[in-house]
């Protein structure tokens, strides 16, 4: 039923190497001898080490990106045969968990031993990012490396990881086209009067019969000609004529994200419900419209705000409209005043206007493209200008 | 098909009072002011707010539990509409993300206005927990906060969390009966050729469809007579006569996770495999008879222990035979050498052991328990002594 076909999972070791061979290029601009990963994304994208595991948060893992030359793991046993299965020749295991020295000694004696140019490593310290190990094994770590500034790598990360490859392209690609055609099908599987747990759950099983590897993501809101919010959910909730729908959804396959909504009418819905949804899908078209190499975020931004504010929004609480998408649901940039981040082709992005038309009362769209030579691609199949409706 | 109805989602009111009165008492004996929550499990745990959110890492959330009175949220605005839903009264919200100040001045005012006791608040700094936010704010919060010291935080909430009210309990314990009768099912769905995600793909379906919220964890491997890691898949493969097929699940329902595996002989396997397989049930059997209030974790590794000595076992790449159960996949205590956490009426374990027995042929058994005035309830439905048959 989808006219493309799913990519096989996992990557060449071009691929890797292409990724490391870049971000050891903005190290070097950034004068970092190393970078040290811990958080799933990240490790990841530079191994292609794929595991559920990070459900358990008892076991730190690290991997350690030198200057030159391929990623050095540092990891738990229970992990070891599976990271000597990827493209990392170098890696280092022990017994975890080990309250008392969960890694640290071991991390520290490998950094240690890293060529040092210019004295500083970068770690997962800042925007959009978390250290995956608890603050005072890192403060322990610093301690155990002295002469060597362990700083922000936050910055160097995401650059690294900002442009798309093909293969990128072509798993977010695949994934938004799936779940477009789910989204299409739901009217066939529910009804009014229908619990939004229950649909969230027939969405599911649609996704991943349609070749979704998994649904991490999937609120579903449903209130009166609107929603408050759009990010909890579902609750015990049933189905009500004049409610409008609404689901987003971050499918995953082999590792890459969807991020896109659709709206749902139950029944009737007020003329202004629909007056306010006709533009802010025209507000989607226009950010659409905006985004080339060259412009800005902030650009892509004005072109939806103008839009909307032109339709009498009363704003949201969104606080953007879209971001860049790829490992993570959200990653960096942010469509908003002040983001002046520059498009180029292989960014992917989310196009996301909002507003608030009355009181509680909020439509938010969202679809997904990827910048091109002279313009971009739309990822998903895009949303009727109507809403869809649930009878 | 479950002899247990499932119960409602969400709790009364009075069962997070009696977290918030248990926190707060231990939060007194550590001569703490207050908690730092900002991870998933943490914020869910006093609050109730529920959101899949989470997968998005560009806004950070905030929730303050003081000395008396109900938690604070101080958190993106997006999410405010709900938290203002919970038993929360005081909701702070700033329209993020902020990047230049993403929340910390106004955390850093809420926390500034606090009675100040001791001087010194907790924050999840310690042994198997992760901030979740970034460093660098982290560290400028602390600046912000000139004479309160943030100290290790998670020994205080990993207390307030480790013995579990009846009604978590009853999660737990539905979702482990769910989990164990779709395990028993899925041999009606498959056979051999198989391909593992095609298994799980299956196995996932029939989980969502019995009740479960979601299944984030269902790592699949098999390997002819054993397999060498069990935290990694499912891959390409098919399964081929002669392997021994390990499946494990963090299933969840309304937040609370089973954690257990079964194995399965695709054919017929060597006879070496079926004795090990017996041990390692026999080494299970001997956990659920050890696990009682008064004893240790340690005690009850080397009940399992001893039995996998006395068949052979060459060791494992586990670390450890079972753990704490509840929002998180595994929580402390360690079934190990070295971790005297006595039990007590509450707790819930997994009993765990795993043994390789020959180079890389290694089974793992997992069952979950939760201890009872006099002794433990099994919380899954026992596995068979001999391994189910795929043919």
């Amino acid at each position: 039923m989808i006219d493309i076909l799913p990519p096989g999972h996992g990557f060449y070791q071009s691929e890797f190497e292409a990724r490391i061979s870049r971000a050891q290029r903005i190290m070097r601009e950034r004068e970092l001898d190393a970078l040290l990963l811990t958080s799933p994304h990240n490790i990841r994208y530079v191994t292609g080490f794929e595991t559920q595991f990070w459900e358990s948060p008892t076991r730190p893992w690290f991997i350690v990106v030198p200057a030159e030359g391929k990623p050095v793991a540092v990891i738990p046993e229970i992990g070891a045969p599976q990271m000597a299965a990827t493209w990392i020749d170098d890696v280092h295991a022990w017994p975890a968990p080990q309250p008392a020295d969960d890694g640290t000694s071991l991390l520290a004696s490998v950094l240690a031993q890293l060529p040092r140019r210019f004295g500083r490593m970068g770690a997962e310290l800042g925007r959009e990012m978390a250290l995956r190990m608890p603050v005072m094994q890192f403060l322990d770590l610093r301690e155990a490396l002295p002469g060597l500034e362990i700083g922000d790598g936050s910055p160097c990360i995401w650059e690294a990881r900002r442009v798309k490859s093909a293969a990128e392209i072509e798993r977010i690609r695949f994934v938004c086209q799936l779940a477009s055609e789910a989204y299409e099908n739901l009217t066939n599987l529910i009804s009014t009067g229908e619990n939004l747990r229950d649909v969230c759950r027939k969405l599911t099983i649609d996704l991943l019969q349609r070749g979704a590897d998994a649904v991490p993501f999937l609120p579903a809101i449903a209130g009166s000609d609107g929603v408050k919010q759009i990010v909890c959910g579902p609750q015990d909730k049933d189905l009500e004529a004049g409610d409008i729908m609404f689901i987003d959804t971050g499918t995953t396959y082999d590792g890459y994200f969807c991020d896109f909504d659709r709206n749902w009418a139950v029944g009737d819905v007020s003329d202004a419900a629909n007056r306010a949804n006709a533009a802010v899908w025209d507000a989607t078209e226009a950010g659409i419209a905006a985004a080339r190499p060259g412009v800005t975020v902030e650009d892509v931004w004005r072109a939806q705000s103008v839009v909307l504010e032109a339709a009498g929004s009363l704003g949201n609480n969104v606080g953007r409209m879209g971001h860049g998408l790829g490992m993570a649901l959200t990653e960096p940039p942010s469509n908003m005043p002040g983001d002046n981040t520059m498009l180029e082709p292989g960014v992917v992005l989310t196009i996301e206007p909002g507003m608030e038309f009355a009181d509680g009362r909020m439509i938010v769209h969202e679809e997904n493209i990827v910048i091109t030579e002279d313009g971009c691609e739309l990822l998903t199949k895009r949303a009727p200008r109507e809403m869809w409706r649930i009878d």
